[in-house]
């Protein structure tokens, strides 16, 4: 297998001084920004002394460090890891998968503190962060973690870094009007993260459609082993999205919630996909690609109600239903949507992200317009909505409806921002690699020689055996 | 090599029907039973707020959640992960092993939370969950993960679904006996998770004898890839088997004392399988079987005591002495049970699991037989073994005795319960493999055609090479 | 590729009675002097319950444990997948890699619990240990990993395990010297653990200098699995380094702050890393061992003043340099080391410990010089500095002042502790390998024969092919 060489004839894909340079010119301007605008919140402060005096709090566990650090590790390991070797499936694709991955989360969570801390956290001409304002950063990367899945493969860094500039923007104001101006609950953000990254990511690999991709066809499997190295990646966010779901929801009743429903979702999920994965398939066998991806719908699709009182028995079916939907998607929807809608979906992500993305906002919608003062108590139905200041005459059924307006808005916003960014990275400036080279670490990556490539090595023609 | 096609001839592994059928009829009862019974308990119910007021209650990080929440995550990872990638060292069964470790934990902990609850959380009909019912679930599942490491590669997934129905309801029958009839301490499960699963695999698989295995001898080994896989699994379970241990102990010191005496314990074990690993071999080499396993014994052998006072000498002892017996067990033990028993141990869990687990049953039982007020403190005495209610006038040496009486249970209803679950398994239904297509991931899943392959391909007759 | 089986001519590397003995002798002293010393402190103890009331506590929540154990568990998987992984990047050193570095680790923390006991925790005789004392031996250790990783490969495990035990006793009398003598702050360990710890590793491969190590080159490589079994040891690391920083900080803001600050300056050092990393090679592509490596430098390079008031931007701005340091040591440093001053760096932990280890320090000492009454408030100032009782005069320049004679002392610990050990290291006793057997787990591992090697024994001239 000699690995193609001939990549700069169709298209230019040396990186030696533009990646360098965006890469840079991105630092300093974090570097600037931040100087300016980012410093420690009350908490992580020096001045905490004071700050808990004030307060009247007697003891540092009560900073807000102890009740969310741990779910923080969590939620930076599904990001780093979980999404990283999640992606590591493809064959010759493992250093672009992690390592990009690894690029873009890193760029992408600076920025993301800037963009949600101007939004959320800006208090006297500063943002003040803590360890909330690291999760949110996280999260906001994870929607273009989910978005890199669609075109994972086939575009260039210099894109991807691009892509997480106008992605995490476009993150931050989409969160803003959910959150901010239609008052909607989205902690585990199926809305915010899934909904809406997934379907940006869509409409990117739309714009940047390759008709000729299946000259890189025999790139686009899976080797035995690089299939376990996916496996990491599956377990990790599988494990930790009950972190996920709950980091950032309100102290106590609410966190502990919605890790229970998350993780009561999550295990009918898997059974659920394991029956349609053997059932779809004329030999009746497993296929890796539904247990790596379908069986974490379930995380996706209780993002909104989980810290709901959804109950454990509701999560069931959420996720039981989400891993049938996810695992009928790989099967039958991803093949339609490349040869009609010409959208090549690398990872699938319309089936892990987009539609139980969807399931999501609208139980969540459902959950809220359901609740009751008798199911979550007079003060709990207060603090679990949020239902204060002007907000105090909201009834639920009006709360569902904004959160079902939510997930129209974020479906809006993926669709405009997509096409506008999928143009931008159309241009023919950023280096991204003929349609026979994708898939392949060998265009951006330093690649080692290895065993079984001297192996094929000795049969080609041009060299000789090495015994 | 072509990896064989004729395992239809001689049984019937088609899983089209079978497989779908069997989850969904138990994901639905699973869901009709959750609705029946299960609800959010006190401390993740909405009503919470009202609950801190009546409980006093000053703080949300007084909430369960935040003492035990980081510890059931490592757990989860142990449960998903550790025992997952351990079992990943064949060179052809990796899907099997992480693949099916997944759908039977994902399976076992909801039907685990069912049972448990009926017998630890059931209140006004209900089962009220929180975060350590979570984590006993994660426990119970635990023990069906050790009984799956003595079957690995030999039994279809409905086989592994069956058996796990049947080991949760006998784990939560046999975990009532010991903790609330016997009121025996085993924290971190020696008997009711180790001794209990393992034995409870061994009579399984001994029920299951293939005469005929060696017919797939040569896949029953590693590669040099699939031990890395291992590994991962191994240093997760090793790492975080502290928080296995004080996981469900009682808030702050019985933790903190768990969390020690295992760390202690588990680095002891470490010296003594490096030491008797090359010891016990000719050439004086490590072997990655052992150090993959011995080296968790030291986990196993403190579960019981673990948050006793144990003290950290004690610890290194124990540790110490499991490594020993574990690779010994490995070296000797495992082929005289193959051979001489008929036992066939793929993973060898009676080196790791099932001596190590009566070790940790019989040093539980000492150390409560020798505790002391001075040691412990009036009110840690009391505390430490709940000495209270009926159980006020136990004595040490009495506790030490239901102690022992502990162990035997657990070995009993292991045997019976194997036996007859064996016996079931062992009907001709459930589409297991012939002998020649055991440890071969071909049989139940679809497998990607690697490069390797491919160089095999090429020096096949009926096959062109492809340069 | 016939693996060689003669290393046994030029070099004894025979283990079966050495290795043993050297393992079995120190477990049993270990045990004897943990049986004299060790006790549980009384966070840990079932006294504990008096000691509450004692120290009027109103909650369980109250002890360490709950403060510091979520990062000790992210320390832990720090030194054992984070070290063990991330130094399997070579071909057919994986065994070696993840195995050596569990050994040594596992006996190191036992010694360093007793060491750093010694010197830090002993009251009355004993040693009284609680989760602090469990992070302390894990950084201890870490400073061990940090010393194999330069010469990795090219030692007997015997030697590895002579070296812990050295390095552990220097290491903790440099701390002390450090923490207790100078009072110098250093809750990350840029001084203690990695100047310490990689000058120490520097010169014990200096000493061992190997003149025909050339003779096992095609080794010193990676494939491209062994790539990606490496970056889960990088992405650990990287992930979980602010927990490292901050696990022994001080309760509540320090600990938050110290997390952000390590979080901030690890995510710009990974656009740096990137951006040279392309720069650096005449393709543009980027190199894998900067990936695995540089991108880690930002959080060594904070580790001083990461719980100062370092701000988010100084922060970025630390971890933008050493990214930047740590690639161009790799492809211009390396090298030179090499063929000029004959220091063999299997890992290259010059520039990934020991450049960003001497920025730590230097930061450390400026931001320390730095601080003001203004920015850190009267009682913050004092309690971030510990400037009571002895210390209630000293000045942040005098401090400034004792951070740089820490980094000073540091080195000189370094080198002659080194030096001695080395010497002690090169005697020809301790099985270590021939040059032509470096970097090959045959030496010390029983090795599973792969399918790759079946390929390479088709075409062996002297073995049937086997097709």
């Amino acid at each position: 297998m000699e690995r193609p060489r001939h990549q700069g004839m169709a298209k230019n894909t040396y990186m030696r001084w533009r990646l360098p340079l965006v890469c840079l010119l991105w630092e300093v301007a974090m570097i600037v920004l931040f100087g300016v605008f980012v410093r420690f919140g009350a908490e992580a402060d020096a001045h905490w002394e004071e700050e808990k005096r004030e307060m009247n709090l007697t003891s540092d566990i009560e900073n807000d460090f102890y009740f969310r650090y741990p779910s923080f590790q969590d939620v930076h390991v599904m990001i780093f890891v979980g999404f990283g070797f999640l992606m590591t499936f493809l064959k010759r694709y493992g250093f672009g998968a992690v390592g990009f991955n690894f690029l873009l989360a890193a760029f992408g969570i600076q920025w993301a503190l800037l963009m949600q801390g101007w939004f959320h956290s800006f208090k006297n001409g500063k943002i003040l962060i803590g360890v909330e304002n690291l999760i949110n950063a996280d999260f906001c990367v994870g929607s273009v973690c989910i978005a890199f899945g669609a075109i994972l493969g086939k575009t260039s860094p210099i894109q991807l870094l691009v892509m997480t500039l106008f992605q995490v923007t476009l993150f931050s104001v989409n969160e803003y009007i959910l959150l901010n101006l239609l008052h909607v609950k989205d902690a585990g953000g199926s809305m915010t993260i899934h909904t809406f990254g997934a379907y940006f990511g869509l409409t990117v690999t739309r714009v940047l459609y390759r008709p000729n991709l299946e000259q890189s066809k025999d790139k686009q499997g899976s080797v035995y082993h690089s299939d376990l190295f996916a496996m990491i990646g599956t377990l990790y966010l599988w494990m930790y999205w009950p972190s996920f779901n709950s980091a950032i929801s309100d102290h106590g009743d609410a966190q502990h919630r919605s890790a229970i429903n998350t993780y009561c979702s999550l295990a009918a999920c898997v059974l659920t996909t394991m029956a349609f994965s053997s059932m779809l398939q004329k030999k009746g066998k497993l296929d890796m690609v539904h247990i790596q991806n379908a069986t974490l719908a379930g995380g996706v699709a209780v993002g909104t109600s989980a810290e709901m009182m959804l109950t454990p028995y509701g999560s069931l079916i959420v996720g039981s239903i989400s891993g049938i939907v996810s695992t009928v998607g790989y099967v039958y929807f991803t093949p339609f949507l490349e040869s009609r809608l010409h959208i090549q979906d690398t990872c699938g992500i319309h089936n892990l992200h987009a539609m139980p993305g969807l399931i999501g906002g609208i139980v969540g919608a459902i959950t809220a317009a359901a609740a009751t003062e008798d199911v979550y108590g007079k003060e709990g139905f207060i603090k679990a909505f949020d239902f204060t200041g002007v907000y105090r005459t909201r009834t639920p059924s009006i709360q569902g409806g904004f959160q079902a307006a939510g997930i129209v808005v974020s479906l809006l916003m993926a669709f405009a921002g997509g096409a506008i960014v999928g143009g931008i990275l159309k241009l023919p400036i950023w280096g991204d690699a003929a349609a026979e080279n994708c898939f392949e670490d060998d265009v951006y990556w330093e690649v080692p020689e290895d065993e079984e490539s001297d192996v094929y090595h000795m049969h080609s023609p041009d060299k000789p055996a090495s015994p």
